[in-house]
């Protein structure tokens, strides 16, 4: 069960839009324990999670062979298997300060899907946007990203990041070996030139979005993201909730609406 | 400057091998202070950097306009950039427990890739193996790994990270929204099987190489370590000075290798 159905994806296609099922990789957050002290949460696909806690302290560096691991197992409260604790072997040292570097220093317990959505809208509140941008202005906008990236082609390592005007005019492109920075530049750009809230604004991501890049997009009050390949489950979860358009696969004169399409004009 | 040139690449190509010089893109650690603290360390490649440290503290809940930040300046003592102190106006609350998620909880100062590699370095020595595996051989595992994925096709969604033998033989396949999690997954069932260390074994990855990957990957002593596109600058890097062998482009009959070519059979 590595995917999740969609019931109503609005599919354009050759100028033709329909409804369509479709389905998205599920993502998401696991908490994992050791001692009973939370030491990672991390966005995944559930499925093999025990697994997942016993090399995340491999590649820590925590544990050295089988015999360090007693059990992996679910904690007691949570009922849908985000939170796992792993039972190490008595004499397996634990250095807490240098394991905890990826862990949310405030998280205590029941973390899930819906208690993070919850817990990021309520920092930052649904957009509430009016605009309304035509679907081929979204269609031509991959190709002007394209021609803007320098690098990109050279090395082929690359996430690019764009912000996009409502008539599809280029404002700020931004790459780096990951996404989530390509959009912190981005908005960081967009801040210090007063654009907030960008309301009226479209970002653009290579490749996937995630609940990451829709969270960090929603910080900025970006009432459309695009993408060109597929969103997670938790993207278009989240931003069913945050009030965001969000399309996927926008490539080929192409495009999926997995949330909010009343601001495209198909 | 977001590209590095790399001096020496094998480039195998329709059976021929050939030196090249090759592209990367850049990937470095970089430390975002505020008052003081480090409240986030990133890989990210260089360029931009006072957007990034902005727009990140705008995506964490902290800067809410252009005037809560007065500047962004490099800190005193390191000389490469990789430290950047965001002097906030004095009223900004800063909740330092919600911020320090993302933090490394150890980090002190002066750290650089140069740092990092060496600190991950003195945890996981250096891969010694004197696996020899055919470059035909290689050339055959993308297949094998798209044939084994279920639900990629479906949801253009996952990542995928699979480990092989020094035949070619697929032992265990995973899949993710992470990559990271995917090698993880990888190595927990590896470890739990018994078969660690992985010094005759070949992990490969869909998409890109970077420098968590390789370090995950010596986590669990793999000497081979394949991808389907680009590595970053750091992981070529790291992959030298670790004793792997790292491979890139590993598609369509061909492949690039950066990094200790003596285990390959052309």
């Amino acid at each position: 069960m590595e995917s999740i159905r969609v019931p109503a994806v609005l599919r354009y296609a050759d100028g033709e839009v329909a409804e369509a099922a479709d389905e998205l990789a599920r993502e998401e957050p696991l908490e994992i324990r050791v001692r009973g002290r939370a030491v990672s949460v991390t966005m995944r696909t559930p499925g093999h999670d025990e697994e997942l806690a016993a090399g995340f302290l491999l590649t820590e560096g925590i544990v050295r062979g089988p015999r360090d691991v007693l059990r992996v197992e679910p904690c007691g409260r949570n009922e849908d298997g985000n939170v796992l604790n792993v039972v190490l072997a008595p004499e397996v040292p634990v250095d807490f300060d240098r394991l905890t570097r990826h862990v949310f220093a405030s998280s205590s317990c029941g973390l899930c899907g819906k208690a993070t959505i919850d817990a990021v809208r309520s920092t930052f509140p649904r957009v509430e946007s009016d605009l309304r941008i035509e679907a081929n202005t979204l269609l031509r906008l991959p190709g002007q990203m394209r021609d803007a990236q320098a690098s990109f082609d050279r090395t082929g390592g690359l996430h690019a990041a764009a912000l996009f005007d409502a008539a599809g005019k280029l404002l700020v492109l931004r790459e780096d070996v990951g996404r989530h920075n390509a959009v912190d530049k981005v908005l960081g750009q967009a801040l210090s030139n007063g654009w907030l809230p960008l309301e009226r604004h479209v970002l653009l991501v290579s490749g996937r979005s995630s609940f990451e890049i829709m969270q960090k997009a929603l910080a900025g009050r970006v009432a459309v993201v695009a993408a060109v390949s597929a969103p997670s489950s938790l993207a278009a979860e989240f931003a069913r909730k945050s009030g965001q358009t969000l399309v996927g696969f926008l490539r080929a004169g192409r495009m999926n609406v997995y949330s909010h399409p009343e601001r495209i004009r198909f």
